[in-house]
């Protein structure tokens, strides 16, 4: 930590200071430039995290000098993190993984038709909301406990590994049973209960960032589940909120390298919570690729028209396998791998 | 709902939009113009909530008519929501009602002191927090239900009702048992499962905006409560995110009058968060309380230089005390009444 | 200027940092902690102000010690300035300050009209545009010099001052000719060719912070025009621009008491841009006289159904009298004063 | 245009605003639905445009139908516009352009360095500032017009066509006789005076995005450029101010396909003033150039330690030269064609 004081600090005021700080186990160390003094705090900066410093009497500016964040670092793992999902999937190997399903699963049907069709394209990892956090009380809630076992009997037939979400501390167990990823979605970015219940199950955590949530903020949610014992951490950048009113969110692309730069967990993007309309996700999911993210989840509907929720944004299974014979060209500029299913895959199969 | 449509939209799209809309059982009517058709949806506007119009093939753009929320919403409601906080305290009312307390009870000592020192100055309602949201997993996070414990016993000894944080579902009922009145904090604010469990209980929420939730939203986020039966609900502005980075978060002032005209809930304002520093509180309370905020919530501690979480937002008694005594004259001059205690008031007495 | 070095750091990389900040003429002073080493830079800063630190391999952070404004900071002044306009207005003194007047200057009989109503209300300083800047190239472009010459008529019969708007470096000697001060709008706030030239007329200027400026980029606009000769700058708060959409902008309440921390500069808020609705215009005047203004500046409109530009956010001369009427108890519960001309005052005057 | 009227309208309001919007030349159109009555606006939309209906008593909502450019709509456009750059360069065409150069122009070695450094490596046109906008009045401010001619004389020896910025509008003559095409910075994108005055000469003009300007108003600049007579401008999304700091800016790459529905203007992407780091160049370069990009303008140094401006997001020639190897890769997976020269290319030429 460094302090920078004010010009018209006292002698009273520098003694003060250097008292709080010293009273915390740290040593001070005085810089006298020609207009500021500076107070240099040596030691273990996590004891002056609850000091609050900024409002004594003399300060102007408090600098931490470390990241907030350990397990989530760079700077403490030895490798670039690889999560396994399920048998056969995983997030952050060379291979460009893309996770794709229905916003929410509606009924048997429709769930099986977008598992076979969005495997059929290239995706490894099957998405559906069981529990579905909608803004308006009066909106499709989501079938719950149903529609866990809805997707865990697809899984079983196709192979694939399912990712749900998770709302609500007392449902973890029952979504971890039944799920291969859990995942936390922007608005539970900072529910703190509910990160630190998913830090005592050992089951990946698909993360996605808040709304308004800055990197260091979603590394420090990271953190929140790490320190609680589950190290098996997906980062999705989905769109940030801004000024910008022509798309419902606003593609932080610039995140997936300073990700990447910041932490070994393996960083996704939701391409079409970030556009929020159909027409945007293949643009948006080759950016992101281009910039280097280690996959992506799509939402895909056999009939966007007729989704009971997010089907503005929903790709049609022919639109998805479109986007998937595209995708390739860039995953390989990026180096990374991605291949359509030999047999099934493409439109003509 | 009005849908306006592309300049190159063909007959076919047309009619198929049409379709839609009548299929939610809508009518529709069309009015065209020189450059652009515009077709009117009559009818029950929530029925084509989760019909995903904007990506019909033909539309432009879907402008809603309708607000979202009916039961948090002036129109609904023949008068303003005065909401009842323990035995002796309201918000809403004509007088300017002020919530004052530490960020986090610590132990029973400096919340007794903390309480007794608001009351004399003027508080009505006593804030404390047991249950702590911290973005790190090493901070201190609150004394949980001993917290609890200590708040209900200062409340028998002043008097005073208590407002508290809860952080999970799984607590409701036990902080539902203890306060009197139940904090959502901004992290929280589109925590759905919670809101819907806080919708369950009789007793007031004091439901705080969500860090770049819009005022729609966080009226979205009242109606959610109300919907599960709750209709005790105070809205609370406490800064939003935006780029400028002086403060902690930037106050959002014209969110008091916006809120007025679009609810008949009662409004408060958060100085202490909005600005982040203790300097701030005085300047923003009294812009909050001109611009016509029902009532203010404010952090104070008897030695902020200690306390074990905001600290450097917090007031000390004295601050606080001189704080109280200037903001009569700015209720006055907006109307509402607000009187420093007569036997205990002022820090001459 | 201090750095914070990469953990992972050579010494080879360390020295070469070194190298180029006393290649600077500063000395550098190392601090080794556990984990990072900080590079103190001891000397003139704004030497190193072109040194591109933060791209040399091995550093991680680059943190300025001091404030990037001289001229403007308090740092440098013994008093608040005080802004003297015409004969008899002046800002930042202890009497509150009201500018009012049209957005434009539509015709002589309209700014007649609204010039003695604002001053019959309490108004010192008359505002009406002269040049306009307009987003769309097809609206009203303003009546340029002739607009011009209908202020300095105004202001020779009313005694009013005026202040009025340039845009273009080339009229600047016309429009210091014709007014007593001289606006720069929000778009224009980094417009640094208009700044350097203001800077070398001995005018008042009112400098408005930009859409989406930051507090110390508005008073580095103060400073370049300061720099270049001109040191009677006032600066105007006017609304940033936010994700929220119920108001055309938000009032950065909280940038007042900022302002006045770290300024002598006055300090005026214009709650007319910032709500952009005429019914928002009283309680954002209330809260910015509370927070600490020295002053408004609100448009008013004989008509504002009429108005040629802003009239949805224009006051009729009822409505500002009867915010004149009001603001002096704000003001004198802020430490001002303000009263509304004894014999004029008043609608029933 | 469609105005919503509030539940509480009277009859008189009602009228009201039919004859308002009846005495600007439109025809109204009643629509009564079960809680609101909605007036459809018909005619021509511009007429209302400075009608202020949103403040009329009983208004709710004021709904735009229409676009406010024209001349920048690919409605009104038949094809999507190529701009020609000098001989032989252009933009928007198959082919991907690049623009690469040095921030400032500091001298004439460096610049002809740079020149044969950026054009061996793929470059077609030359950037350089020669008047510099400076947030600083102490920061190095360009050579002016002796820059000018440095570039003019690089250009004769190379056969790269230059842009370079102008601030003033005394200076548009002299910039546009030394310059290919004129650029106007992120912070004058509303300077309309200087807009005019471009929209005056027959030279392509390179358009920045404001840091908070809405993709509309990116538009309406360019409109305003356009109906003052010049139809050659390319739009440049820069990257945008928002709340998060790990970036100097957010690049928002969504801008780049929704541009390319809205207009028939060519679309840039500078990446080196959206990262404002050299390491971030080459993937956002990459996301941009997938996202659909018919360009690329970046910032070369030939030894960015040493620059006078941004030599913190300069790239050096070498890693320019990697950056141009990889991006054809991307081009082509886009759909675009870029080549990097045979003979001089590449590093190992």
């Amino acid at each position: 930590m460094i302090i920078i004081t004010r010009y018209d600090i006292t002698d009273e005021e520098l003694d003060h200071i250097r008292e709080r700080v010293e009273a915390a186990g740290l040593h001070t160390h005085l810089s006298r430039g020609e207009r500021r003094t500076i107070i240099g705090c040596i030691g273990d900066e996590a004891k002056l995290q609850e000091v609050p410093l900024r409002s004594l009497p003399g300060v102007e500016q408090v600098l931490p000098v470390l990241k907030p964040y350990k397990l989530a670092s760079k700077e403490f793992a030895a490798n670039n993190t690889i999560v396994r999902v399920g048998a056969n999937a995983s997030i952050g190997s060379d291979v460009l993984t893309v996770i794709a399903g229905p916003c929410s699963v509606e009924n048997r049907t429709m769930l099986h038709e977008t598992a076979h069709a969005v495997q059929s394209a290239g995706a490894t990892i099957l998405r559906g909301g069981a529990f579905k956090p909608r803004s308006s009380p009066y909106s499709f809630q989501g079938l719950g406990k149903q529609g866990l076992e809805l997707l865990a009997e697809v899984r079983a037939e196709t192979g694939l590994p399912v990712v749900t979400e998770v709302l609500d501390t007392r449902d973890v167990d029952v979504v971890a049973e039944h799920a291969d990823m859990m995942q936390v979605g922007a608005r539970n970015m900072q529910n703190f209960a509910l990160l630190a219940e998913l830090g005592r199950v050992q089951r990946p955590v698909l993360l996605k960032r808040g709304l308004s949530a800055t990197i260091t903020e979603l590394l420090m949610s990271a953190e929140y589940i790490m320190a609680h014992g589950n190290h098996q951490v997906v980062l999705c950048e989905r769109g940030i909120r801004t000024y910008e009113r022509a798309t419902r969110n606003t593609l932080d692309v610039s995140a997936i390298p300073v990700l990447k730069r910041e932490t070994h967990l393996p960083v996704i993007v939701d391409p079409s919570h970030a556009g929020g309309i159909a027409d945007l996700v293949a643009p948006l999911s080759f950016a992101a690729v281009a910039a280097g993210a280690d996959g992506l989840i799509i939402e895909v509907h056999p009939d966007p028209e007729s989704a009971l929720s997010d089907g503005d944004q929903s790709l049609n299974p022919a639109a998805f396998s479109t986007l998937m014979e595209r995708i390739g060209a860039f995953a390989a500029a990026a180096g990374k791998t991605f291949e359509v299913p030999a047999v099934a895959g493409g439109r003509g199969a």
